[in-house]
């Protein structure tokens, strides 16, 4: 088998086999596991090449991968590392009765049923996007343990580990041991994705993103999933965007992905649900990462309303409970609400925090905050039409919030802490949104936000939140 | 400008500027010229990496090359290195007359006359092709300097460096000054193209060459015209070979690539021929590199007549001696023919082969033999219906003749010498073939031979040797 046959296959447009795949994937990673056992004689020669797999890669761009050929990938990526035994979750409810409770922060273990299915949650990513951050406590106070592994943010503004970062000593990378601990003692813990998991994702995907060859469904597809199912869950509820801040700009794109998703779990054997929500307007009010931590405890503690990341959090819960068979989608939806409702998803927040080794000083975190907050003034009143996602999560990554490349740092402190959502009344003259920053460039930023923001005389359409869930 | 923002474009199927192209070509070859003139802030940044230039080339396989994006490449390409300035060729009348005669092999300087046009020739490759060797020495007496600088060979067989290099002795790397004085004497030399000639096409061929990116008729036409552009000729006649041992397999690719070359030659304000060859059968009797030198010096000393070899180099040379400027194409045939009857081209070659230090005894080389001659017998009567040159080239790079790979050594003796050519009556038993070789895989060779030779009842309607010039 050689790389250059497999390439030329893919461009003529004939679809390639399981072996193929895999001789393509396990030969990028290096490994080459499969020509050890079936060529060995070859094996040192069978690299395949960064541009071997860019070339692979464009051709795929033209001329697409079919199902069978999706899912070939998406196991061989998954297969590339370690694939995750979360067997240890599923016993948890005996476990926590031998477990030590007395360092821990929360009480309400009797609540938890034993789980019948690990179900994690994947987001396609957005601006202000911090719905892990309230999903994962609701679920887990809803008595359905939650082990979230997730990645380093790429986007505009840092991903759900650099917000989870920007808690004073919250710990992000613990050993399995530790993580799997914490879970089966408080039933939630949020990590890094380790290394070793779907490292041929992770190499293709540093591929792609020089190569001009991210925006393919089914290679985005096969990414998502790959680590997924690397990560050893049994159900996943997927959440895609849709909109001007997302990478899906349309509801049949972003269906289609959902679609491909569903359907590599399901050809695995695991269950998935997809929820297609609105990414027109950044999340909330806040995009940073401190920022957004703040927004997240507000909610939880109940002392501010946020309707879109509320009505999007409880829909995700709602679902990750239903796919963890805590009943019908109605009664889950019950039970996520009495969890936000009633602060226990507050409180399992906190006790992540301090399993975590994050100081709380009376059950408050102490963040820093950005030496400059600098106001932008409405020129002029109306109605707020749209706020682009895309626009306000640049500015916000220009103000230090994210990263334009991966070796770039945080700062935690810096983004945007908006005044007006979509369809708000802003008068002349009126504080649209502050930025916080230390060493953002405030032109840019100002410059980003003026063309993000429309305002016009009529009330607008709202935007509908939920587009639809398959 | 970004080679990602590039990439993106030419997927994207839009048309990429001058700056773009060089951007690329300059980026990827690592000198970057383009951007220390314009945008020196980033220049240590903007190297074109080996999967972006596999990206864009894949992306080039779908969308194809415009006409100026050809032109473009080619002009960046052929000034990726040096572009040589061929201009003591062209008072060539006047040094000889001042140069020491002494040492050469030839006396009739007399018949040249002061060249206006420095004219050079490319084939596009197929298996038995000597044609270089007939026509560099036909056009060199017939008053024409002749510098010729020739790639190493990467087909079946050797290539026209390979097959002088089997001559013992002779030199085909010399400097250039070296080279400008052969010529100047002795209105011939022949010599390795130099590695600063478009080394920028030299490495992108090599990254084509494993990503399944060689087969379009745009980079096919570039990496060529490259070549022949840096090495400062003024006109070309360009041999487009088609059939089942070219890479143009049939007449209307040929066709294209030989217009493609034709235009960027002319937009270079450059003439350029090109005649399309049929490469259906093996050129002549001899594959293999010192029995195709041999097979050579029989046709130029007049001891054998090989029609297929000597229809095409006097066609090539004529066009040679046209756009050089000897007259309408009648007449420059008329003049070919005289130099290769008059054998004036044969003491060309000679006097060639002497001043780039072959050795001659007594107007002869001493070519080696390979131990092994093996023949094969025909298994049945008839007309030879056709010789599959790939297949007897595949088999002569069996035996040795050839490289598989570049780091391979030729074994100059090795090779194929045909008994039968398309047309020929062959008894059963009667030699169709013989190997010649020292260290070669019999068996394959067989194989393939077996799989080449078509035998049948009917004399076979014969192949069209010129197929149309353009």
């Amino acid at each position: 088998m050689r790389a250059y046959d497999i390439i030329m296959k893919k461009r003529n447009n004939t679809e390639l086999t399981k072996e193929e795949i895999q001789f393509l994937v396990n030969g990028y990673t290096g490994a080459n596991k499969l020509e050890i056992t079936q060529e060995s004689r070859l094996v040192s020669k069978q690299a395949v090449k960064d541009e071997q797999m860019a070339a692979f890669l464009m051709a795929t761009m033209f001329n697409g991968l079919s199902k069978d050929e999706i899912y070939h990938l998406t196991m061989a990526m998954a297969h590339s590392g370690e694939v995750l035994d979360l067997s240890p979750l599923r016993g948890v409810l005996s476990n926590i009765e031998n477990s030590d409770q007395k360092n821990l922060g929360e009480k309400n273990y009797e609540n938890l049923a034993p789980p019948q299915t690990v179900v994690d949650k994947h987001s396609t990513g957005g601006v202000g996007d911090k719905l892990t951050l309230l999903v994962a406590p609701i679920v887990a106070a809803a008595g359905v343990p939650v082990a979230k592994m997730s990645g380093a943010g790429l986007g505009h503004t840092g991903g759900t580990l650099d917000k989870l970062s920007s808690i004073p000593g919250f710990k992000t990378e613990l050993n399995f041991d530790e993580f799997i601990n914490i879970v089966n003692k408080i039933g939630l813990s949020i990590i890094g994705q380790t290394k070793d998991i779907a490292p041929a994702d992770k190499k293709i995907y540093a591929l792609r993103d020089t190569t001009a060859t991210v925006d393919n469904i089914g290679l985005i597809a096969a990414s998502i999933m790959s680590k997924k199912l690397a990560s050893g869950a049994d159900a996943f509820v997927l959440d895609v965007k849709v909109g001007s801040g997302a990478f899906m700009k349309s509801e049949e794109e972003a269906k289609k992905l959902a679609i491909t998703m569903i359907e590599i779990a399901e050809q695995n054997g695991k269950k998935a649900k997809a929820i297609l929500t609105n990414m027109d307007e950044p999340l909330g009010f806040s995009i940073g990462n401190s920022l957004e931590i703040i927004e997240v405890l507000e909610v939880l503690e109940r002392k501010k309303e946020v309707k879109d990341i509320e009505i999007l959090s409880l829909e995700l819960s709602a679902n990750m409970l239903f796919l963890a068979g805590k009943g019908d989608l109605e009664s889950c939806r019950a039970q996520a609400l009495e969890s936000l409702t009633s602060k226990k998803a507050y409180k399992k927040f906190l006790a992540m925090v301090e399993a975590q080794g994050g100081s709380l000083n009376g059950g408050k975190i102490n963040f820093g905050e950005a030496k400059n907050k600098i106001e932008l003034h409405s020129k002029e009143e109306g109605y707020i039409q749209s706020i682009n996602a895309e626009k306000i999560g640049t500015a916000a990554m220009v103000l230090g919030a994210g990263r334009a490349a991966k070796e770039d740092k945080i700062d935690y402190t810096a983004g945007i802490i908006l005044n007006k959502k979509v369809g708000d009344y802003v008068s002349k003259g009126e504080t649209l949104l502050t930025f916080h920053t230390n060493r953002g460039d405030l032109e840019e930023a100002e410059r980003l936000s003026w063309l993000g923001i429309k305002i016009g005389t009529e009330s607008p359409i709202s935007n509908q939140l939920i587009l639809g869930s398959l």
